[in-house]
């Protein structure tokens, strides 16, 4: 008998952002695959087989995830935010592409609150006009790509939600993309460092981009560059309706 | 004594898909205020008063949510989706850079899935690489700047999520998003056409770009537009990781 695969998004970190649906897959699971940090959000109990991995094994932990529920388990892959959103619903699917005997599985797609929503709401609504998502990690893509669509997202005047600016594996991507926005003639626009969002560790201030600095990211951050009709009002930042 | 104002998403339209912090908002608030079906989603109760409003009506709506607060009452904004995504947030805060005198009042943003998010899920992982976010509406900025972000989009190989692609009184603007995009080169890509997600009117289908005709969106539908390395596997569609 077949078990069934759900890619659950558990949101920035707060209990009280993961979504009703996600917090029932969860109860019903049998295995619970992820990265560690993720699966240590959920709560052990009877009959519930934590599996934790590193974060550099997408493709072997959504493999195993599919073995398990091609053996009748109720599984569920955890990633932070939303499980769409450079996350695990894309390595998932890559694994199942490769192995067509899994392809009549039962998989369903849980939603979660990702990074660059937690954030804004966190400061206002700096996503309330177009905006654009970039992935900065170049280790699964080329940094010229990285660089094309920084260039392009400024001259479209987008918002622009960077993920994954900066690691230790990876310290300079981030001081280049602040410089390529600068040159991009963005200098005067709002930068948004949003780190942690919901959790304890929670810290976000904002600053013009010509005096944002590198090291006011870590890989625990999310950063918005903000279009350049935003602006402060109180100690809020927002995105007008009516800019461009 | 003042109150509170709670700007709050309810996701795309499943009360699974709603978080426990916006439902806790909404189980303490004196007056709920939206545009009329996202205020038909709140259950009445005695101490609650409804105030459901025309779609048009954003400001007048985010002033009387204000003075409501400052009057000392609990009150509640409500968005479908995300408030910080071309919805309600950027209107409150509008209001209030005009009032300075209710710049103290205590203001939360409480974040919701957003329906690119609610739409992706449901057919895979299209937005598993990068991607922006347009509205197509041109009641507040100048079709000039939809077209040119369109064509940005396009050359950045960005995913390409259209909010708000066709309505009655804006038939057209979406027949000429299509042909931009076709002349930008994007032909063969696929376009994913998802209706009223996670309710029971909910439809979904996807066509290459070439096949997509204006009339397979309204205003229930959000459109991705998806990036050209994104494919199918089985009954899935999603963006590879290495794309780009």
């Amino acid at each position: 008998m077949s078990g069934t695969l759900t890619i659950a998004g558990l949101g920035p970190g707060s209990e009280a952002l993961v979504t009703p649906e996600v917090s029932a897959a969860l109860s019903r699971a049998t295995d619970v695959l992820g990265y560690a940090p993720y699966v240590a959000r959920v709560t052990p109990r009877d009959g519930l087989t934590l599996h934790a991995s590193d974060n550099r094994e997408e493709i072997k932990r959504a493999t195993e995830a599919l073995r398990l529920a091609a053996e009748g388990r109720d599984v569920v892959v955890v990633s932070s935010g939303d499980p769409g959103v450079f996350a695990m619903a894309s390595a998932v699917f890559e694994a199942l592409e490769g192995a067509p005997q899994w392809h009549d599985l039962s998989i369903r797609v849980l939603p979660g609150i990702t990074a660059m929503l937690g954030a804004a709401a966190r400061i206002g609504a700096p996503l309330g006009h177009d905006f654009c998502a970039i992935n900065l990690s170049d280790n699964l893509k080329p940094w010229a790509t990285i660089e094309k669509r920084l260039r392009l997202a400024a001259e479209a005047d987008f918002g622009i939600a960077i993920y994954n600016p900066r690691s230790v594996s990876r310290p300079d991507g981030f001081t280049r993309a602040l410089e390529i926005l600068r040159e991009a003639g963005s200098s005067e626009r709002l930068a948004i460092f949003a780190r942690a969002i919901s959790t304890p560790d929670e810290k976000i201030e904002a600053v013009s981009l010509r005096d944002a600095r590198p090291e006011m990211a870590d890989m625990r951050t999310l950063v918005i560059v903000c279009n350049s009709a935003t602006r402060r009002v109180g100690r809020w930042i927002y995105a007008p309706r009516q800019a461009g």
